[in-house]
């Protein structure tokens, strides 16, 4: 269960200190070839290790912005389309479409790239070649909307200021099957699912479609916007520290040593496959998550401590935030959290038990089975050129004082520190067993939940993700 | 909606007289390629004419059959194994694998096949290349069977007399996730859906996959296994008549005229096209059907009459039995419908409006989109090599006193006869409007429908299918 224990807050907007050291590490550019086979693939692959990074989806990164000489006009312009007012939701997805996360997608998905992602969690280009997208990016309007849009066929989308933030255009208008949506997005249709109660539940039921022109670059003014590095962006920071391997790690919970176990790991793999300079990709997503989930300003204020603290190499790390909201779709999700990190430059990613999910909303049980997420990645249609890398246990070790990885021959030396168990401990302000987390990162923990009113901390506790 | 008005009856097992009329065309195999554009693709497509039947999947097509010289060995070897019982519908599935509709798939789905069926609706194979599979070929089993399969790596599979069927070996034991099973092959988990409710609720809750050997081919002694053909027999059957195109027809109702002029024009189209020799495939599904659709064999004995009347040309028409049962699926079905029948030599398929679909068990509406079936199809990955061939709806011309394309520059002109019209005329012994359907395929609903008690009568009728 990849959920965690915490509890809602209002959005900080503190402002961080960028933590990120630069080191320029010598260049590596040597052509290599290693096999590697993925543990959990049915298919065997190969890495080759090569000069410079993965291609994006689609061969280049669409970028949706207007120029700024165009933007006056297209405000002009503007004025006179029928508007669509969007959802701070919807603004999130103009702003994961307009940087490219989701290429070759060139705005709001149509009918067409709609049907495939149900059904195939894939989209077919002109030559015939597949590129990886299994949740639906769509843009819900009611009846009302629809009669106003008419016969345009470009529409004016506004943030719930009023402000414009893009031009729809060479729309098409399509029926939002919501049910069939929902069932074949997560596998359920049961109530709480907290993306369809917070988008689909109450969404007009028609989605319109169509390519963006988005006027400026999507701020967000919370002081955390120089850590929304675009995928470009991040791109350019890959190369300039020479990266011959990037390794993605989504989260959306606080790290603690595990995570930070498995990251040291994962480049301690990379090395000795014969790649000089893996630069981790410590990328939160920073988009909608749901009510007990940290709220990104914490989560960055913990990430930050635990650079600090030494935990993760800022030479060999880059923390930026993921702008995706969340599914908590399980393995329907975690390939787009894969694809998005493909465009964004990284080759390998690493996938942990249950990935994306939560617990069932109404039974007593995980909504997807652990080992599925894994699974469904390792087999994905247009994910072949990505890496998987599967990560083992951590849990703490009682024999060492640390978080090591899970060794079942000796279970009784271990200690799975729960959810419900960490959040009892932050609580109360106690500490957890020392080398679960660093010092600094707990404190942030420690604050975060004082900061909560008591109503905020009866919430059902969940198990904290592994 | 593609579902019908009947009413169940006890099978019925009278003796069919084989219409068909063989005759010999002479032999065309020149390639010429020609431009054809699938109406609904999203992906231009060409299709090129040339020597010999389309490749099954996977290149070859898969037979689970032991050989009879084995056949002593296996029954021996089955007396000491573990024994799971099958339904009827998994012996269908038996035959369906047992005969390569499924190629390349060996047996009942394995995890990973079942996981890539449930995301992709395909499955990669160790080429890299993808073959379509859209509904999960899957046997459950519960507790106590998988108890006593304990450490044993195959199974003999019984019918419900205890007939040995098959071994299934090299099995694996996984979870049965019903509720996303449901989601994603359906699209919805309401309750009344007739497979759903045959064969997945009451089933274990684990599901056992491995490769086949089938102890010999299964019969249904009904009278209709001559109409049985397999993909081997079929494909020889088009070889003998030296067809240069195989235009598939999937159904599970009776033919009415509009049916007949669909199959005489796609004929005329194809010939059109440059094909000097269309065979039609008039394919009626045999497996399970749901409750309110007519038996195989009032069916059987109408695409006789059909035949006879001369509606159709037997010349250019086989008539054989799809061993499939029916999902009811929609959009997800047809896929499985399509890639079958390559299986079986076809390279052009016809869908019309709402394949595989029916009305939504609970609420009142037609629970897939009328356009999505063969949008999706068009799309679907591993059915590149299929042409999709849309229709156009056909309705009784009032003019013309016959079945013809809607015309809806002059809708006033046309009669749609709905279901409800058909039955209630059938259940009366009145006529239909002349050239609806043949007089002689007519009697046979009439008779199907005298066969009925009075109860059976008074279920809800439901739109027949265009």
């Amino acid at each position: 269960m990849s959920s965690t224990i915490f509890i809602q807050t209002p959005f900080q907007s503190k402002s961080l200190n960028k933590s990120l050291n630069t080191h320029f590490v010598p260049s590596f550019k040597l052509p290599v070839s290693l096999s590697f086979k993925p543990r959990t693939a049915a298919f065997s692959k190969r890495v080759h290790i090569r000069a410079g990074l993965i291609e994006p989806d689609g061969g280049k990164l669409v970028d949706l912005h207007v120029s700024e000489t165009e933007r006056e006009l297209k405000k002009r312009e503007a004025a006179s389309l029928p508007k669509v007012k969007l959802t701070p939701i919807d603004v999130q997805w103009v702003h994961v479409l307009s940087e490219g996360w989701a290429s070759p997608l060139t705005g709001f998905m149509r009918e067409s790239e709609f049907l495939q992602t149900l059904h195939f969690n894939s989209l077919r280009l002109d030559d015939g070649s597949f590129v990886n997208m299994s949740v639906p990016i769509v843009l819900a309007i009611d009846d009302l909307q629809k009669a106003s849009i008419g016969e345009s066929d470009r529409v004016a989308l506004l943030d719930s200021d009023d402000k414009l933030i893009a031009i729809l255009t060479d729309i098409e208008i399509y029926k939002h099957p919501k049910e069939e949506r929902i069932a074949r997005t997560w596998g359920t249709t049961a109530p709480g699912l907290p993306y369809v109660e917070e988008t689909i539940t109450n969404a007009g039921n028609w989605l319109i479609g169509g390519d963006l022109e988005v006027i400026a670059p999507i701020k967000y003014n919370d002081g955390l916007d120089r850590f929304r590095l675009s995928p470009v962006e991040l791109r350019k920071e890959f190369e300039r520290r020479n990266a011959d391997a990037v390794f993605a790690f989504q989260l959306r919970n606080p790290v603690h040593n595990g995570h930070a176990l498995l990251m040291t790991d994962t480049r301690r793999r990379l090395l000795e496959m014969g790649y000089k300079n893996p630069i981790l990709l410590l990328h939160p997503l920073g988009g909608y998550t749901k009510a007990d989930d940290v709220p990104l300003s914490w989560r960055m204020k913990q990430h930050e401590k635990v650079l600090e603290d030494g935990v993760l190499d800022p030479e060999t790390t880059v923390v930026s935030i993921f702008p995706s909201p969340m599914h908590y779709a399980g393995p329907t999700e975690v390939q787009w959290h894969a694809k998005a990190r493909i465009n964004a430059g990284a080759n390998f990613y690493i996938v942990g038990r249950d990935p994306a999910g939560m617990g069932h909303p109404v039974e007593k049980r995980d909504l997807y089975d652990a080992d599925h997420g894994k699974k469904v990645l390792s087999m994905a249609p247009g994910l072949e050129r990505l890496n998987i890398l599967p990560f083992r246990v951590a849990a703490y070790d009682k024999t060492q004082g640390k978080m090591a990885f899970f060794d079942p021959s000796r279970a009784q030396d271990f200690l799975f520190i729960s959810g419900t168990k960490m959040r009892t401990l932050a609580k109360n302000k106690e500490n957890p067993p020392a080398g679960f987390m660093c010092p600094g990162g707990w404190e942030v923990l420690v604050e975060y939940y004082a900061s909560l009113t008591p109503s905020d901390n009866d919430r059902i506790p969940q198990p904290v993700a592994a």
